[in-house]
C-alpha cells in the first residue's frame, strides 16, 4: 500500500510508492532510458492493460478489444490506490496516511506513432470530452479532494511510454501547489472583488504583446512570470472556475487553441517534450467567483537544478514576449501536419 | 539587464535573463547536451574566466595564474547582475524589478577530472571555508536577502560544465521555498517553543532506521517524507542557525559526513548526477532560534513530470527506510576511492 507522508516542515505531503519500488541498481536503467519494443497501449494489446473504465468505441465491438478511438484505463502501476481507508496517523513529530486514490491512463489514439496535435479536431474533442466524463465518475467518489490531469510526452518531460497518453490522479488531499493558487487568487479577490485570472486575461489583451492565439472562447499566451521558455498558458475567455462544468459550445474553441498551440511549440522548437497540466478548482468547492481554470503547458527544454530546488524561483532565459512573438509567428503548414513520424522517432 | 518578475497568483519571483538568452534553435542543442573539449575551469585556463574573487593558492604565485586549489570567480553568464539599483516597479497588475544580484562559481579543484568527495579531508574543508568567506563578503552588500549555495553534478542535474563546481548567488529577496521553510519552523517553535530540526534530529536518532550516517558533530538521514529517492539531509547536531557562524571545529566533521555521504550514494547509485543546496538563514537575520541550517542531497535519478508540476507534491519510488539501510550497508573501500574517471567519463 502507498503512502502518504507530509513533511514536518513544509507541510508538503509525498507518495511513497513503494509498490513501484525500485532497487539503486534500476534507476541506472531509467536513467539510460531503456524502451522495450512491446506497448500495451496499441489497439491488440487490450488485455495488457487493467480493464477499461471508459471507452469511445465502435458500437459493434467489445469492451477491452480493438475499435476505439479513446480509451481509459487504470494504471497497472498505480502511484494511489483505490481500495482501503485513509487511515490519518502519527509517528511522533510526523503525520502520514495510507496512500488512497485513483490512478488512471486516457489513451489518446490506437495509433503508436501520433501525437494528440496530429489528431482530427472531432478525435481531439473527444479526448477532452472524455476527461469530463472521468472528472464527473471520479468526484462521485467522497474520499477524493483534488483530480489532475495531465500529460507526459517525451522522456525528458517524464513518460516512460511513448504511446501518446494523458494521466488522471485523484488524491485524497489538496496539493500543496493548488492551495497556493486558490489562496493567492483568493486573496485577489479579496480586496478586488475581481478574478485575477480575468484581470489578466483583460491586460494581456490590452498589452497583446504575449498573446500566442486567440479565438472565439479561449486566449493562449506566455505569461508575464513564466518559470520556463515558451511556457504558454490556455484560458476561457469566460469566467468559469470548474473544468467539467464547461459548455460543450466551448469545445471546438479549446480544441483549436490547444491544437494550434501545441502545434506552434513543435514547429518552433522542433518538437520539444511537454507536460501539460489542468488546473482546475478542487472537489466539492463549487463554483467559485475567484478561480479561473486553465491549462499550463511547458516544453521541456531546461534542467532543473541546485538554484531551483534551494529557492524555488527559476531562471528563464527567453523573455515572455520573445517566446511569444516566436509561436505568434510560426505559421503550420500541411507538411507540418504529415512530418511527425520521423521526428518522434528522433525524440523518443 | 536581467528582470525579476513575480507571479501575480502565486508570488513566486522568476528571473528572465535574456542575457543568457537563447533561441529556439538553441535549445535543441541544449537537449542534445553538446560538451566542448574546452574547459574555463581548468588549471592554466584562468583567463578565460572574470577574475577570481577568491583562491586558495601557493604564496609564490599571482592571482589569475596556475598554482590554487580552489578558486572562485564571477560566473561569466551571471544570472543576476552586480551593477544597479532594484527599481522596483509595476506594469498594471504586475510587479518586478531589475535583476540585481552576485552569481560566482567555486572553482573546486584544478583537476577536470575529479569530484568534490574524492578530494582529501583538507582540500573539501578549504572548499566550506570558501564558502563561508565568500558568504560574510557577499552579507556587507546590504541590497541582497539572501545567499544561495548549491552544486549541480552531471548533466541531468542541471551541470553545464563537467569540471566539478559549486555555485553562489547572492538574491534581492528571500526565496519563496526559504520562506516557506522559515514559516514552517516558525509556527513549530511559536507553539512548542523548540527548533523543529532538533525536534526531527532528536526522533531520527531514537528511530535509527532513517539515519545514514553520524559523527561527533553531523548527523545524516533520509527525510521521512523525502520528495526523491536516496534524498538525504545532513544537519549539524548541535542548534546553529547560520551556515557561516559554525566554528571552524565543526569543520572537520562536515566534511568527513559530506565525503561519507557522497562516496555512499556513489557506490549504492553508481555515480548518479546530484545536486547539493545548502539551506541557511536569510541575510541580517541574525542568530534564529527556530530554524537550523543544513545541506539538502538530491541525486537526480527520476524525472519530474506533470504530476509534480500541477500538484507539488511527488512520487518517491523508493522508501527513506529502505534508502536509509541501503546507504548505511553501503561500505568504501580504497578501489572505490581510485575508480573515479573511468565512471566519470561515462556519465558525463
Amino acid at each position: 500500500m502507498p503512502e502518504l507522508r507530509k513533511s514536518p516542515i513544509l507541510k508538503r505531503w509525498v507518495i511513497i510508492s513503494t509498490e513501484r519500488g525500485k532497487r539503486p541498481i534500476d534507476f541506472k536503467v531509467t536513467r539510460e532510458e531503456i524502451h522495450g519494443g512491446f506497448c500495451p497501449f496499441c489497439e491488440g494489446n487490450e488485455s495488457k492493460t487493467p480493464p477499461e473504465v471508459l471507452a469511445y468505441r465502435d458500437p459493434t465491438t467489445k469492451p477491452n478489444s480493438p475499435g476505439w478511438t479513446v480509451r481509459v484505463v487504470p494504471n497497472k502501476f498505480p502511484a494511489l490506490q483505490i481500495e482501503g481507508d485513509l487511515n490519518k496517523h502519527g509517528d511522533g513529530i510526523y503525520d502520514m496516511m495510507q496512500g488512497i486514490g485513483a490512478h488512471e491512463v486516457i489513451i489518446e489514439s490506437p495509433d503508436h506513432e501520433t501525437n494528440i496535435q496530429y489528431l482530427s479536431n472531432d478525435h481531439i474533442g473527444s479526448i477532452f470530452w472524455a476527461i469530463r466524463e472521468r472528472m464527473l465518475d471520479l468526484k462521485k467518489d467522497s474520499r477524493f479532494r483534488y483530480i489532475l490531469v495531465f500529460k507526459n510526452w517525451g522522456k525528458e518531460a517524464g513518460a516512460s511510454l511513448a504511446h501518446s497518453h494523458m494521466q488522471i490522479i485523484a488524491t485524497p488531499i489538496i496539493p500543496k501547489r493548488v492551495i497556493e493558487e486558490m489562496d493567492g487568487a483568493k486573496a485577489h479577490y479579496d480586496l478586488k472583488e475581481r478574478c485575477i485570472f480575468c484581470d489578466i486575461i483583460n491586460q494581456e489583451l490590452k498589452d497583446k504583446k504575449r498573446v500566442v492565439h486567440q479565438n472565439e472562447h479561449f486566449i493562449a499566451f506566455s505569461p508575464f512570470a513564466a518559470r520556463f521558455p515558451f511556457e504558454t498558458w490556455v484560458l476561457p475567455l469566460k469566467h468559469i472556475s470548474v473544468y467539467e462544468t464547461t459548455d460543450v459550445e466551448l469545445l471546438p474553441s479549446l480544441v483549436d487553441i490547444m491544437k494550434t498551440v501545441l502545434l506552434k511549440l513543435d514547429k518552433t522548437l522542433l518538437k520539444p517534450p511537454f507536460n501539460f497540466i489542468i488546473h482546475t478548482s478542487p472537489c466539492n468547492g463549487g463554483d467559485l467567483p475567484y478561480y479561473h481554470w486553465h491549462i499550463e503547458i511547458i516544453p521541456k527544454l531546461t534542467k532543473i537544478a541546485g538554484f531551483e530546488w534551494g529557492s524555488g524561483f527559476y531562471i528563464n532565459p527567453t523573455s515572455p514576449e520573445d517566446a511569444a512573438e516566436e509561436l505568434r509567428n510560426a505559421k503550420i503548414t500541411n507538411e507540418d501536419l504529415m512530418n511527425l513520424k520521423e521526428t518522434e522517432k528522433e525524440t523518443m
